[in-house]
């Protein structure tokens, strides 16, 4: 078989890869979440964003609990071969904190985290009683 | 002693975390690295990127041998706290391959990776004879 364009992604030990998501129009980075291969095909086969969670083990819809979804736009690959960017269009926010993107805090001058990001939803609300087994809304693994 | 702020960056089983390095005026991804802690703290320190080779096992300024050097503006970090957002001002292009940014190749509609980055430099001429140890210019892993 000849070498597609999935063989030109190095994906690592583990099978994944990191993938930065990044909104299409605003182009603020809103998360950074790994796939392996059967979460990229997927990806593709739907033009829904879906990664694989290595703290559940499994892969996940981004946005089948928040229907927060991200529509992808573009997939680009870097020279090495070992990362990906996603251009999506974002609906709600990425963050599971609330926020429209994960980078929330910045560094200021007093080196302490500042959160610089508006909130857009109150993810107790958003995923109450939702919550998939395993992943706790404070912040799990992804 | 008390927690500070490079205590909320969960460093992985080998001491990084992957930064995402952005341009901090046209928002363009450029590139993603891996630092650890000291080369976090060299990067504040200096005010220019720096970043851990995981191929060359030790620290390296991001422009040493190019000149092409990043001028940070301003750090983030995401809600996990496993992942930095870096701004900063590009000198010449990120991508040792010439472009721009490393995510020069995109995935077109028939499934192949073309190339959309515009080349800024001839790789050969920049780093002829000073490609440092162990990098080769057709792409290591960082």
């Amino acid at each position: 078989m000849s070498r597609t364009w999935v063989d030109e992604i190095k994906f690592d030990a583990q099978g994944l890869v990191p993938a930065v998501i990044q909104d299409a129009v605003s182009k603020e980075v809103l998360m950074v979440a790994y796939m392996n291969r059967e979460a990229l095909l997927k990806t593709l086969r739907t033009g829904k964003a879906h990664f694989y969670s290595r703290s559940r083990r499994r892969i996940w819809l981004k946005g089948e609990t928040s229907g927060h979804f991200q529509r992808v736009r573009g997939v680009a690959l870097d020279c090495d071969g070992d990362t990906l960017l996603l251009k999506v269009t974002q609906t709600g926010g990425a963050c599971h904190a609330g926020y429209r993107s994960c980078f929330y805090r910045r560094l200021d001058a007093e080196r302490d985290w500042k959160v610089v990001g508006r909130k857009l939803f109150d993810p107790d609300k958003v995923y109450r009683g939702l919550t998939p087994k395993g992943q706790t809304p404070s912040g799990s693994r992804r």
